[in-house]
């Protein structure tokens, strides 16, 4: 066989502010492989065919010598992150030829050769749903939304919850879940497009933040009892004020902050007037407790369809580096996700 | 019998900015009582003792139409919150002349008359301590302090907290707690007489503010597991930049902003990153769960000088407004108690 394309998205500057399409990431066709031949050392073959664009990838965009929780990426090579795949070859006993992979151990790139499992899991797929759901729905979106819920949400019937990004992967859900609890939801989001999707989500009150007061329609609902943080800043601070006495906050993320060097917060002396608690979190901290719980829940009831869930595609690995930007910018409106191959 | 001086503090004017001396709170000695024949319809006459005087009084200098965990000031008239006093006169069968009370229930005044003993609880004072120690170290500060340590730090041995406002009535007893615990504490103050009082409580690392660089100091120490926080805004972004993953945040006050509208946080995101839990409160929303603890714990170790503490007497009801100033501009040294009266 001859070698074959095998081209990556390359993290090439530091952005001051929002990334730019092939400034701070590119994309780079030059690379060969040659599939049937490439030497694989005992590790295996991946060919890669669903990438996950999502929020946090902004931090990874830093200088290497700042500390996080997640890796900076490596300047002058392939982002990494959670994707989906099939093993082309393997000469590692953990997996064969035609086992479908996710997890956060992906180069992002057509093709790359793996020594071990770590990063990744083989999916089981009994529904035979398309690939695309395990970045989304059931990948990393799906378990962020489950897991914390569960964790910290304490949540009781008939008290409300209050999601920021309420039409995205993870809020989308979280009202799903919120509902099923048998919560009061009110959802926001920035159009009008996404406010239907929550409705249809199931969520009591929705309304777009660029036209209505968030503060306004949260204290005529009577306040909230749990709020889902997905963008930090003033809506943070307009919770704060909302709130009722023992609410709990889960800070899942805090996007109006990613590209301006973090939103101020001032209201945080509600969080002692009130007897707040406020949960910061990372998903794969909590993995190892809730993942079987959230399969056990959340596969059949995906494949059913009661479950809920969009996703925007663009198609093709070039498409990536826009498609990190659109994310950023809030300029998508489903979960995002980078078709590379087919199976 | 005739009257006599019936001396209040008064809340005149909302402040804008720092209360001031006069005008947002004055003393007003015109009232007059005659304490032996005053009637008291089925109630108690009680004579003040020692009014404490606290950081969170600020915030009950608003508009009465504002929320808040406690009622705003009456305007035009006296002050009302924690204090120690004796009963002179009693036509209600729950207390008897001679009985010492404490609590939130007082007036700021030297006489006044209860119906109930709402906000009042009887002292018990096998080891004779002076009254003062009942608004300090066995009053609100003490169990504040010692309530949400007990509550909120899951402490292990071996772990490093960090306390600011450290050598305050509520800071320095956290010190001694969490020493107490097997814990590594640093501690913060703005003065070279209260850094030495937080290495007298046993602090292992202490610093003034004012002159060191908080940041540097907690990284250097290898990062910390616990913050007590008394202060908010930078403080606040220092320490959720110095913290280790699942460190835990007892938010007990944000004095750094009570007197210009909130001091903003921008460092919020490292709740995200690093899955802090961030827990605000309010001492008497424990008060039943852990006050016979606290007082099984703290009476004999006061008594016996095991737990140290520091107070310092604004002598006469007429320095109260001065004592209220003081404590909001960090004036004053040690825990403020305004001594109104002897026994």
């Amino acid at each position: 066989m001859t070698p074959v394309r095998n081209a990556r998205v390359v993290f090439n500057s530091i952005p001051d502010g929002y990334p730019e399409v092939g400034k701070t990431i590119s994309y780079d066709a030059s690379g060969k492989i040659d599939p049937s031949t490439v030497p694989l050392g005992g590790g295996f073959l991946v060919k890669t065919l669903e990438i996950s664009v999502d929020p946090y990838m902004r931090g990874r965009m830093r200088d290497s010598s700042v500390q996080s929780y997640v890796p900076a990426f490596t300047l002058g090579q392939p982002l990494t992150g959670y994707a989906v795949g099939v093993v082309v070859r393997s000469e590692n006993s953990n997996v064969k030829p035609g086992d479908h992979l996710h997890g956060f151990g992906f180069e992002h790139q057509e093709y790359f050769i793996r020594k071990n499992m770590d990063g990744l899991e083989i999916i089981e797929n009994p529904y035979k749903l398309p690939w695309s759901v395990f970045v989304g729905v059931l990948g990393m979106p799906g378990k962020t939304a489950f897991y914390a819920w569960k964790e910290y949400s304490h949540a009781k019937a008939g008290e409300t919850v209050f999601v920021s990004g309420g039409a995205g992967p993870v809020g989308s859900l979280v009202i799903q879940l919120a509902k099923a609890d048998g919560l009061k939801v009110i959802g926001s989001a920035g159009s009008p497009e996404k406010v239907a999707f929550m409705k249809e989500c199931g969520a009591d009150i929705t309304f777009n933040y660029k036209t209505e007061n968030t503060l306004e329609i949260l204290q005529k609902a009577g306040g909230i009892d749990v709020y889902w943080d997905n963008v930090g800043g003033e809506t943070l601070d307009d919770a704060l004020e909302a709130a009722k006495v023992h609410a709990r906050f889960i800070e899942c993320g805090m996007i109006s902050g990613y590209n301006t060097g973090g939103a101020p917060v001032r209201n945080l002396m509600q969080l002692v007037s009130k007897s707040i608690t406020m949960y910061g979190f990372i998903q794969y901290r909590l993995e190892e407790k809730w993942r079987k719980a959230f399969f056990d829940y959340a596969t059949g009831r995906v494949a059913s369809g009661e479950i809920k869930h969009r996703e925007q595609i663009y198609d093709g690995l070039d498409k990536e580096p826009e498609a990190i930007v659109d994310v950023q910018k809030g300029k998508n409106l489903w979960k995002v996700v980078v078709h590379v191959a087919n199976d």
